[in-house]
């Protein structure tokens, strides 16, 4: 028995879009109210002050219609000055990508590049941001996606608070799958979006924008306006009273509503706790079956999304498609520099659940075992089967 | 018996968003499949070939993952080089809206500009053309929605044609409500989306865009890519072998689909009927009150959009409120030029039936009654009855 | 223009089946839960209590997994003994009808019927059982769809009390569409359903029962057990604590919770006003036009179906068919005794707007002009407008 | 971490009602339409054609609106008649309780009883046939869902038909998850529902009626008519010219329409193959850990559902409490005389899936292990991966 490509997997164990939660996709399916009926900008201010809560900001986040890449590239339009010097941090493919955007509108990128398998090490950037006061915003991505790995944004954050560089973050696939917040990175602009572990399907970003990257945007004449990458258009869009910009993704919104119900309902620190378990059965599953995880120290390692290294000699698209033919399930390849090298398996929102994690081992298991990979599935199996048994009797 | 502005109203006859059509609503619910999936890939691109069925187009269109304003700016981005003398037409706010994106990438924005109740004369097109032989893109609204009237874009298109210039049309609310493609206006860029005629909420456009349009962007250095707004980043994304160059609105994909099985199911002749018979419907109910339609000339009135002009000393906004108060009905307003002046009534999607017509009539005649209007709502209603039975019995 | 009959129609105005709100719709989507898993269990409970603030009883009413014909043949087999002389009360076809069903199970089945444009008389009651006090049960039906007519319900529970008889009240089309309860007819068996006013799907019944009608149900040795039509199966199954006698119809379950919250949070009085307002509406109009209504006093016309007799000559199918046809509305028949008499419009749930009404008017009046009948279709909307606005001026 | 017994589970993993596929989910939330409807009279004509399609009846299958244990109910009062010797064959629970219907309605019930975890042998039916040619029906219950058990209906009903006894089956939680069908068994009367391994929900049964049961249920006084419970009432209501004697559950039709296409589309064959692949890799890993399944010949144990014996000394109730506390997996209890003894896993339409007998298996192991129970874990998980990897290379 294989499944056919042509029929959809039976598990999306990826690191997104993810299946999204059954009550988010019955809410894409609410009645579509016109944006300026009162009743819909009622419950758009609403959402918003909800999206407020989950991010534990002091101001509702920017809601922008688009899926975070959006968030990102009007990020770097917004917030980096013809003038600026910017430091970009480049752990893995999403990181350095950020860079090629910085450069568009900064006077000049500087950049510290470390092994697609590592982490920025906090005391480098202090000490290059002492070496180059001049740099005015730090780019870095918290969880950078197509290598599982995960940097410290709460020290980098420190660190360039001290040395008054903004920070913008690309949280994306990290917010709500961890603890992790705007405040407690001290992140100017902080981008995420509800696609990933909010369990939403992409379409739409949100941002949290302090204080004084405001003043800096504001301030920014090359900062987007009447476009669909502004975050001016959209600052004060949340109010009831003021206008949209242009047409917002009802739908999307009405999805985002009852994710961020859930959200806020299950409790983000529970939510957070899955991930994390799930994570680790994941890692404790992989290693033992004798694989390699692909982050260098397990640290680093995400909750959000566990990336396999795959051993010499065998090729990550074959494991992906055997893993769906035999197993029908479906997982995410790497991008650029990453693919080929790894296999990620997403633990993000619905899929944040210790059963995935064995259904995962057991896939990639077994793919790489029929690509040729010496592999252990049974070991992965058991040791997978003793962590989360630990954990419930912890 | 009052409606309470908390609660959703009873019936959405705007102009966008409308309500979608129910089987939309229930494809939006569809499982989230991940992007990179191959049964995702081979969906998208057999929505894209349904696309290119519905817009009777030689190639899938553009799918962007952005409400068609998106399209509209990617679209002056993208075809208009810093060399280009543009001429924009302006009969509305969308068209005159238009102008200003166009002036951002332009060299020379050149304008022929009428009052916002009429509509551009193609022969003073061919007029300005032949005076200004350096024009490489005219760009023009179809149907500016915040007027619901038309632009000629056939005979416009001929002329732009046989002047070497390329044309530029928002179709965004005329296309899928009445004949009108990309082919038959002869433009280069053909902006629309599935949110107004097509039934579908808002978050996606659909773009046409022929080979000469495509050979000047390509060609422009300054084309957006690796961007939101970029034309180039999307181009062969539709075939189920090239990568996305980000994440798709997997659940508006959905809807899109379920959508354009719809429109090709019932037939478009059959769609355009009944958009254009509940129109006419409506605008003998208004004019049968005694009250005046905005478009100064019917023949320019559009088959989508009803707007109502109101009379000396009754407010558009007193209108509306009441019409959702009184009727539950939600109708739309205006926009800058012509906020506070006219009612749009919508016909698009779901809302083109001729009895939605008569719920209308009812409304915005009762609200115009108790706004202070002198209006006759018995006769409208007689004379929408009267129209559609002579449809009927045709 | 015409509606094809093999597409679904625009508008469904029918006596029911009525189209469910969107939130019942939606809910019906929700996952399928176990019947025995905890979360169901206690799910369950909670919809019964839901349900027994919605029928304002003292305990929660009796679901049962059926439509309510399930109820009603429950209630004959339960409530009635083999002893006992029953009077069946007879203004209807589905009143009627329960006759041959009291007759099952009874010794003998006394009657009072009256023509089925009209309604009891609770005096002809009071003599009768005056002069049979044998009668152990009153069965009486209190909106007999088919006729559109209501019996009062609350004189004829006072007498049979006075009696010292059980009622039987058959309230599925009335119940949450206007001011009735078990209670206030002082009912033994109240049968009702949430596929009605209360705008869910057809599959469920809800039964208020009093406690001496448990008394004499559970002293009836005849009383089905074990069985689909039992109510004592069911008695205490809403307890979470209790085991189901067989699997309950979960979605529609679900549905019911989604039904129930809608109509609690806009509140009974207000639902019941809408219906109330639509169906004075209709009448107006359809009186207006020169047509009679079927129910020979206007004041036991109900407030959830409005049935409109045909003129001489006209037969009710060719109108139905008609207003189908030309104007994509779905009414109902007339059954058996009524069939080709009359047609009747629903004001039940979504669909007790007075926007309904208007389309109705239009739909009926022209449906029954094309067959040939004189009508005054103007003179109705204009009617029926003016209803309209009238009770929102009050 | 453990999941809260008062939110759903993360898996339902039981004997039905399992959790529906998500095409069904969605079709539940169809507009609902008019029963008289043309459109709906050609839609339910459409899926009683299907479910033949799917049944490989002669003609479409009764429908009936409520769950199986109606059709169930409505067999033995339908076919039974008041001078008939029926002989009951009871292997379990439902088999049994078959029996107490069976004498509701029969001159005489005869009954080859087995132990609980067996299966009747077709030569003692053979042999009991021949001893009491008077035996009109023979009641066999095909897979008795509280054991997991199969009977050989084939085996039975070819030596019934050769004594001409007439052969009445309960196919409920078989039909549509291995092959199987009225007439391979040549049944009479073949009883199932779409709430099992076809993916829907419960409330609707299906019911294959052979010629000659309709001409001794046609012929039999004493069958229910004008009732819930008669098969009479709904022979022809499938024809879109016919009459429905009462409400058909719409919305339930609606998700029967959407299973049906989907396992049309899917293949029956293929559909099976999953249901036994699935059971096969369950049994194998509770085997390997150490647990036996309840039926006593694994020859007879259902590939839709495997029960699992409990060991001497544990509870089934504190095994299944476990399973979903610690692992979010909700499965089956037994009932009456298997209550306690043993837990099932479902494999039901979606859960037929190999990867969620792993799922099972870690949750009942772990279950069991925390129960007090010697279970060896990983074995089972080792085994249930062997077994899967062995279909897939075969």
């Amino acid at each position: 028995m294989m499944y056919d490509e042509s029929r959809a997997p039976v598990f999306t164990l990826t690191s997104g879009p993810v299946d999204a939660y059954p009550e988010v996709l019955r809410a894409l399916g609410r009645t579509v109210l016109y944006d300026y009926d009162p009743a819909f900008q009622a419950f758009y201010e609403n959402v918003a002050l909800k999206a407020q809560k989950a991010m534990r900001t002091g101001a509702p986040p920017l809601i922008l219609q688009g899926e975070p890449v959006m968030a990102l590239e009007g990020a770097a339009a917004s917030l980096i000055a013809r003038e600026d010097v910017v430091l970009n941090l480049a752990s893995g493919v999403y990181g350095k990508g950020f860079g090629y955007w910085a450069a568009r509108y900064a006077k000049k990128v500087e950049e510290i590049e470390v092994p697609y398998d590592s982490a920025i090490d906090p005391e480098q950037v202090r000490a290059f941001l002492k070496a180059h006061p001049e740099i005015a915003v730090v780019c870095v991505c918290h969880h950078d996606t197509p290598s599982g790995t995960l940097n410290d944004i709460e020290a980098i954050g420190a660190i360039a608070a001290e040395a008054g560089a903004l920070l913008l973050v690309d949280a994306v696939s990290s917010w709500a799958g961890m603890p992790t917040s705007a405040a407690a990175s001290q992140a100017a602009v902080y981008v995420t979006g509800p696609n990933k572990c909010l369990g939403c399907p992409p379409a739409l970003s949100l941002v949290a924008v302090s204080d004084a990257a405001w003043a800096k945007i504001e301030a920014n004449p090359d900062a987007p306006f009447a476009s669909m990458l502004s975050f001016t258009d959209w600052r004060h869009a949340w109010k009831k009273t003021e206008p949209f910009p242009f047409t917002p993704s009802v739908s999307e919104i009405n999805g985002l509503d009852a994710a961020l119900d859930r959200y806020l309902e299950e409790g983000p620190e529970a939510v957070w706790a899955r991930h994390a378990l799930t994570a680790r059965i994941c890692r404790e599953g992989i290693k033992a079956m004798g694989i390699e995880l692909w982050p260098i120290r397990e640290e680093i390692a995400s909750p959000t999304t566990t990336a396999v290294r795959m051993p010499e000699g065998i090729d990550a698209g074959t494991v992906l498609a055997s893993a769906r033919a035999r197993y029908g399930v479906s997982m995410s390849a790497g991008r650029s520099e990453t693919l080929g090298k790894l296999v990620r398996i997403g633990h993000m929102g619905p899929t944040a659940q210790p059963a995935y994690a064995l259904v995962a081992i057991a896939a990639i298991g077994g793919a790489l075992k029929s690509a040729g990979a010496q592999v252990d599935v049974p070991a992965g199996l058991a040791a997978a089967q003793a962590v989360w048994d630990a954990a419930i009797d912890q």
